[in-house]
């Protein structure tokens, strides 16, 4: 893979000096347009390789001859106590760029696994499992519009024992070289291994291998992919037409889910009391069971207009500790949001570990609101539910115990609510026009519900339909189906 | 102070159900008039007091009746790791509401200062600045227009040990005793001795003193006191009449500090060179000793268009270990940042223990670029001194060592350095409209300059006023500066 690049000469000081100032400003203005343009998106630079092939000296240049407000470089060092009670991604997550934005990001994500693997004796299945991870993750943001340009810097091994050599011999530069990297150089050969692997199996988006050797040329190659990439999928965006919308039609196997719940299921008020004091004791003391396990609890409710969801997380979040819940209500996106990613704002959202995150509306909004009003592409939401699935595995995998309900309740019985609403003074507030044209949009939803009840069920993440058109039926099956749930997983 | 309201007696179930209807309505209208008020502010609770108080049942109330989307509960427990390694207020300046958004917190800053004074047998100096950092954060707040609303919820001393009893027996609520409440009611009388102290002392904000014990009325006491105030402070602010600008003169002494500088200075290359290497050296290795000694430096440019701010930052962070710093550049603030408390994006960036962060303009843009466009009010820039400096002291206080540079170049030399920018294409970028358009108000700025280093001058972290007609001399004198103040403060 190497073998080539080995022998690439670098160009002469007088041909880089003569060609940097076209490249400089071709990078302003590109920098400028991707800022200002409409179908504008965000930018992420990753700089992976060999230690001393000049990531940095890349990483200064470039803030150096683009406009550095716009610019955000991340080099990820140890995690923090609040990093490492999240997901491995979340810091990731966190810091992706916005529209028009552009994020650099040193080694990132590909060093701690290769490091795991040739030096720590991580297996290959952990290796892969990793690759899994990585792949996923690009592959999200790449599809939903984020340019993500990855380069490999390359050095053979005499080459790098004397470019470290050289950088620990400057004061300024010594900090680079670290004691690891000796050591590592000893390694040398099974890095390479490990890195090809890497490059060929972390094919979601395409590698750039740099020669780190030539330190003109090295500059010059980063620039002009940035430029050409961005110029080119700006072109393809702003030429791209609108795209059409199909009607709404099942995606998915088109099961009946919601048809086949029996709403007429209901509990008396001596009962509901009852079992709601016996359900609500055991689900404080599992609560603290999670906490002292450091395990942390995601709930997600979704359901129609007045389908009852309050309700349920009060039954639920009155049997917590204040001080270990937080209960997150999801509206329309702010503007800042809308910028980024969208599973940007719930990833932000992810609780530390022994903590419990309560979600009344949640990231399913993509495959529901977006999907039935447009303001997702029939692509986006298409490839919405794996990009689900694999958001959801990451939070699984590191050890969050989710659970979502679906409250499905019957389209007499919302009416019904919808004009009780009405007649209570301080519930008015309650019941907008918006609850009014999406009951017009009813049998759409229960297409697009019945699609993410079929697609986004997986046997550790699964979805529960509740029966809701009995308030305190629906309660009592939600908290017994958290109390078996959480006696189960813990 | 509690005598008399011990003795106020509760209201009974029927009077209770029967105002709660207009209460809600009226809580639920006030909210949204809040939410859609063009004068809209921000609103905090403050729940404090005995143990056993109902500050859990009332935050329980609150979220029931009130519209919860726009609605956030804290509850301050531990703080974590990256909460340690900040300064005290960092965690709830960070939480703070946005205008129309509710926070409800527990407990808060009040808690920790009364245990320390009360049980861990901290000095009455120690409680005296607890105080003090309180009274600085509520009064920049409150000046600010968020709206803080306090609460004391007080029990005597046979009824928090009836209610603990009461609580403890019960599944659901005997979270809400912990072992440490049994020990403090037998330090019941001291508890309310500091209380009364904190009490008093902490009127930057006024207190409502409830009666715990009085289950029903304690509910209604607070959604009142919702209702009257943020009604009231509406009224203010929407009948308020546009605030005459003053002209701009100075606010201070009006010594010309500006004026004072050489602005002649130079240096020439090769001494340049020969210097620069010299600092960068010193820097990187002081800059390793901050960070095993676990310091944070903050160092804060300020200067005209042109004046070199990025030259003199790019020198710094050349010497600095990349994973260790972060250059933030203050533009104009978004929307999200308007609608909150003008220091909270600042606070936001405040650097973990043993971090470098360098901001390219900063915080002083309140008393900067606002005063002299009008975007605060006469009142608001000319508190803004005080807060600033409080802001300050509160990092300096935790440990940061804060450096603040202002770079001062002549009027004709930026004049040149404009018409430079002009013909280097990919330079011209940076000079923009507004440029040409701050020039313009040259003498303005320089009023407010010398203001700001006259009242935001401390000895703990002073202003560097640099002569910086010469770019080289100027990224000299910074970067000595700094190397001094580091050799002295580590």
């Amino acid at each position: 893979m190497f073998d080539n690049l080995e022998n690439q000469e670098d160009i002469g000081k007088a041909e880089f000096k003569a060609r940097v100032l076209a490249i400089r400003t071709e990078l302003i203005l590109t920098q400028q347009r991707l800022r200002n343009s409409e179908k504008s998106f965000p930018v992420i630079f990753v700089f992976a390789g060999v230690d001393g092939a000049g990531k940095h000296e890349t990483v200064d240049v470039l803030n150096d001859w683009m406009d550095a407000r716009w610019m955000e470089t991340h080099a990820y060092t140890k995690p923090t106590e609040e990093e490492r009670m999240r997901p491995e991604f979340w810091r990731y997550w966190r810091d992706i760029p916005q529209n028009g934005e552009i994020s650099l990001c040193l080694s990132a994500w590909y060093s701690r696994p290769l490091l795991n693997y040739v030096k720590k004796g991580h297996s290959k299945g952990t290796f892969k499992r990793d690759i899994v991870e990585i792949n996923e993750f690009e592959k999200t943001l790449k599809a939903n519009r984020t340019l993500i340009l990855k380069f490999w810097m390359h050095l053979d091994k005499k080459k790098q024992l004397d470019r470290l050599e050289y950088l620990s011999k400057n004061a300024l530069t010594s900090w680079q070289v670290k004691s690891d990297d000796w050591e590592n150089v000893g390694l040398y050969e099974d890095f390479i291994k490990g890195s090809i692997k890497l490059i060929e199996k972390c094919d979601e988006v395409p590698w750039t291998i740099i020669n780190g050797a030539n330190e003109n040329s090295r500059q010059l190659e980063v620039a002009e992919t940035f430029i050409k990439q961005v110029n080119k999928q700006l072109d393809i965006y702003e030429n791209a037409e609108k795209p059409q919308k199909v009607a709404i039609a099942p995606f998915g196997s088109g099961h009946d889910r919601l048809g086949e719940l029996d709403l007429k299921q209901s509990l008396k008020g001596k009962l509901y009391d009852e079992k709601l004091a016996e359900l609500q004791a055991d689900l404080f003391s599992l609560s603290q069971k999670a906490h002292r396990k450091q395990r942390s609890i995601i709930l997600v409710f979704e359901g129609a207009d007045a389908a009852g969801k309050g309700g349920c997380i009060k039954r639920i979040s009155r049997a917590l500790d204040a001080r270990q819940y937080d209960v997150q209500s999801i509206a329309a996106p702010t503007k800042e949001e809308l910028a980024h990613n969208y599973l940007w704002r719930f990833w932000n959202e992810i609780p530390l570990d022994g903590r419990i995150k309560i979600f009344d509306r949640s990231w399913y909004g993509r495959l529901l609101v977006e999907r039935i009003e447009g303001f997702a592409t029939d692509v986006e939401w298409q490839q919405a539910f794996d990009e689900i699935n694999d958001f959801e595995g990451d939070l699984q995998a590191h050890g969050c115990i989710i659970l979502k309900f679906w409250l499905q309740v019957g389209k007499d019985e919302q009416y019904n609510r919808f004009k009780e609403r009405e007649t209570i003074p301080y519930k008015k507030w309650k019941l907008t026009d918006e609850d009014w044209r999406n009951r017009d949009r009813w049998d759409d939803y229960q297409i697009v519900i019945n699609d993410v009840l079929d697609l986004c069920h997986t046997k550790v993440h699964p979805w529960h339909p509740i029966a809701s058109n009995c308030k305190k039926y629906a309660r009592i099956e939600v908290l017994e189906t958290l109390v078996n749930r959480l006696k189960n997983d813990l």
